[in-house]
């Protein structure tokens, strides 16, 4: 069962996914190496193929069997979804406004290898996996159920992940969730005030200040953005504009896996490989135009804690400076948390 | 320093507060009594009033000195504080909006013992940090640079806790929070439209309905809400209409305090003293009038992890329907989370 609820007084929705809650957790103790045992309870591993729903896409460079091992990256549907298809029709009333779940959730394998993880592997293996992506968001994109496409990780139990061998998920959702949403109506009004695209303001701002700039390539941008709601919080964007990720040229995707290694490889020297959340920000995905939209990915280490606050205002409390951020990220600074 | 910064897409404030990053951590090794050396460290101890700032307000039975021991609740500003008075004036300009975090920020000590919480704690003894809440309510409310009061208890390090001696913190803020600006929206959009309060219109659907009652008493009910955001969360709103919390009654506290104590009890019951988080929503006092708002506490246990998603999109996950979290609580099931 997977349904949205709407809280009728914030307007906000939920997703209420009960499967979710029957996701087993295959971790091996912190800073240990995984065990036999670790590796036979694994669904990703090769030869496991059949612990998990069909394949949808794999990578299989010498053309061996479906759902066989012998693959480099391999796409399955989540076994636990938080959106599916075939969800019954729902009742909705007064003050209790609800409807199903459609839209599809899926799982990203990023490598047969068990311990390998973005931040790790080669870059051509990266951008094999974000080439993987940009296939999977342009299926998706073109269900007329699906009205936005995010694509998330959560690497290491702390920042949310049940299985510790290295995957991305994919969700096609039936609504613009709300932070989307929000900055939609920010871009928007910003560009008929301005008549220019803010987040092609901000890189060009950024990279003039160069006070919170983490890196650069040709063809992306990494900041230490301004208003970071959380400590070494870093954006990459392609410096392009670009409304959809799946306009993401060839070039553009080695450029794009050399920066998220590169970034990823920050985290991993500065914080001991960390668990982190990135996700990706593209306009929707419903037929609509978005012009004054700009993709980029999003990725935050987890080193705090939500709490009452956070929780009972939606307002966050960062206690590093996005410019300590990049001092620290790019080694100007040894400092940590809290140094202004 | 302690500073407002804004997102100038989506609109969202965030506070940056390097100062937090110096908070020390105390807390006995799980599920072990705390040693004599977690004691001596404790800010919170009688006997250990210069650890902390000079207190603001102490309830002394005996009529003790101030900020020495005696106390059975006691009051202190926040040493690592997220808002306070006295910071200087801030540049901002284009797309880096700033101002001064300007605001208070207090803790308020629930009793003596190390050990005890709100949930372990008489219910007399409950009463009164309740009812020091309302006096540090109405001082801080009385401040024209406060706009909001957000009281809140972090229990527990997993729920962002750094200290493991009982304690709420109060925000005094200098604007009204995202998250309550959409509950003043809604509720009134509801009231120009149906001419009622919808938190009286959903306490009387949720009466008649029962199905995620949580429990009541004269003055106040315990809701698991339709759309909750997460496991088990409960909200006790009061059953007259009230917008803000200090509109409280005496007799009112004395229930107020028997419903949180009977259901943080529930919590401790049923998930083994967990850590949580609590926070009451009441209208703004910035001196405008909010005729349509009606205040209540919000709790959750921390159970899971936000993750990618949550993150990315602002909407959660639900792993567990608000029935069954009622069924769960009222023990009319005993089956875990995830069940329907």
């Amino acid at each position: 069962m997977a349904e949205l609820r709407q809280d009728v007084i914030t307007g906000l929705w939920v997703v209420v996914a009960t499967d979710r809650a029957l996701r087993p957790v295959n971790f091996a103790a912190a800073c240990v190496v995984p065990t036999p045992d670790d590796l036979e309870k694994c669904p990703f591993e090769p030869g496991h193929e059949v612990m998990t729903p069909l394949e949808v896409l794999a990578i299989r460079p010498n053309d061996s069997e479906p759902n066989a091992s012998g693959w480099c990256v391999r796409v399955v549907p989540n076994k636990f979804p938080a959106f599916n298809m075939g969800n019954e029709e729902m009742d909705s009333d007064g003050l209790f406004p609800r409807r199903a779940a459609d839209g599809s959730h899926e799982v990203i394998i990023h490598s047969p290898s068990h311990t390998e993880s973005l931040g790790t592997m080669p870059v051509d293996e990266v951008e094999l996996v974000l080439r993987v992506y940009r296939h999977r968001y342009r299926a998706n994109a073109e269900d007329p159920h699906i009205r936005c496409v995010h694509i998330i990780v959560n690497k290491g139990r702390e920042a949310g992940a049940s299985l510790e061998h290295s995957h991305s998920q994919l969700f096609g959702m039936p609504l613009v969730p709300l932070l989307l949403q929000q900055e939609l109506a920010g871009a928007s009004w910003y560009q008929s005030r301005h008549e220019e695209c803010v987040f092609c303001r901000l890189i060009a701002d950024e990279l003039a200040i160069s006070r919170r700039i983490v890196a650069k390539n040709r063809s992306f941008v990494a900041i230490a953005p301004f208003a970071s709601r959380l400590p070494y919080e870093v954006w990459i964007l392609p410096r392009e504009h670009q409304e959809s990720f799946d306009m993401i040229s060839e070039t553009e995707l080695e450029e794009f896996a050399e920066m998220l290694s590169s970034t990823l490889g920050k985290y991993n020297e500065k914080f001991g490989d960390p668990p982190y959340n990135s996700y990706i920000h593209s306009c929707p995905t419903d037929g609509a135009e978005y012009p004054y939209y700009h993709w980029h990915l999003e990725m935050v280490p987890k080193l705090t804690t939500i709490g009452g606050f956070e929780l009972g205002t939606s307002m966050m409390i960062n206690i590093t400076t996005p410019e300590h951020a990049a001092d620290f990220l790019t080694g100007r600074s040894d400092k940590g948390m809290g140094a202004a």
